[in-house]
């Protein structure tokens, strides 16, 4: 078995963003050297997320507009902001997208279906965040 | 190691639909010989989803009314939709839902709870689809 | 490859309750002896879920609001209570925070980020559940 480790480090320039990793996520497969396997792509922050879906800016700005309806941000809205915090909204809007993305790596290549590709979703940026990229397989 | 690659290809008669795939994964692990290791199973589409529930009609009826109300179907409601789609309802649902599951193998078998069951969670349908089964191991 | 297996038994006083189990699960991987590979952590039952997020406990407060505000428990609110269960709502709530969680092991460790810790998020409890831990690798 093999296995290949990479971080990612990301610092977007709005608060909420969506983020195309699909290339990096290629290279690091290519690197691996892996043919076939599982790749995890996963968020190392609480407050961002990892997730599959189609590349298309209209549909993006649905989901930053949706997520805010569903847990919108409020300072005095949670009880996590009496820490100091004011991102309460954004460990919900992340639960609502996801942590991470398992998928498959056959003849060495993401094995995607026709529109998938890979997002980076921030719900708390302006900040140093990491995603990592592991693939183990043969 | 040994690894196992399958598509499963589905064409549901209804938009929104549920559709029980667990023989189909159960099939898929034992042609894989695989023993002991992780069974990947995803939606190849970006509106549809692979989740672990509950084999109950009644369940299933719930889902489908309670990802309508969390992100109804609305042609004039979504910015994806300005593409020419009326599809945006369904990259919102499928993300409720979830994209794709992991299953542990344990003795050839997949080590499922009492009532774990895979759905295949359809909410643009009436088209050709597909879904990726991966298991890796030994 | 190796692979080791682990049944966490758990059983809540609430019947919605959020409990850490990263210590289990950093204990599951020290004994495995793996240091390259993946963890999956899975709820085994389909009205609870595994999930990562931040060890605060406004934040657990918060999700426990959140998700009773998406999916409320309603006796009569749901097709799934027709079968004379009152847990519709657990169902719904548990698909929101996920059921399973897949975890990076680098050097013998999970590879989390700085406040990345694991929970179980219980929707039915004051009853017997089981948390699966599977690692593979080497």
């Amino acid at each position: 078995m093999k296995s290949h480790t990479e971080y990612l480090h990301i610092n977007t320039e709005e608060r909420y963003q969506i983020v195309n990793i699909t290339p990096e996520v290629r290279k690091a497969v290519e690197k691996s050297g892996i043919k076939e396997g599982l790749c995890l792509v996963n968020a190392m922050h609480i407050t961002s997320s990892v997730f599959i879906n189609d590349n298309e800016r209209g549909l993006h700005q649905d989901f930053l507009a949706w997520v805010e309806k569903l847990a919108p941000y409020n300072i005095h809205g949670y009880k996590h902001n009496l820490t100091g915090e004011d991102n309460g909204d954004a460990h919900l809007k992340r639960t609502i997208m996801g942590r991470e993305v398992v998928i498959a790596v056959t003849k060495g290549r993401l094995d995607f279906g026709p529109w998938e590709e890979v997002f980076y979703g921030e719900f708390d940026g302006r900040r140093d965040k990491r995603i990592l990229i592991k693939i183990i397989g043969e």
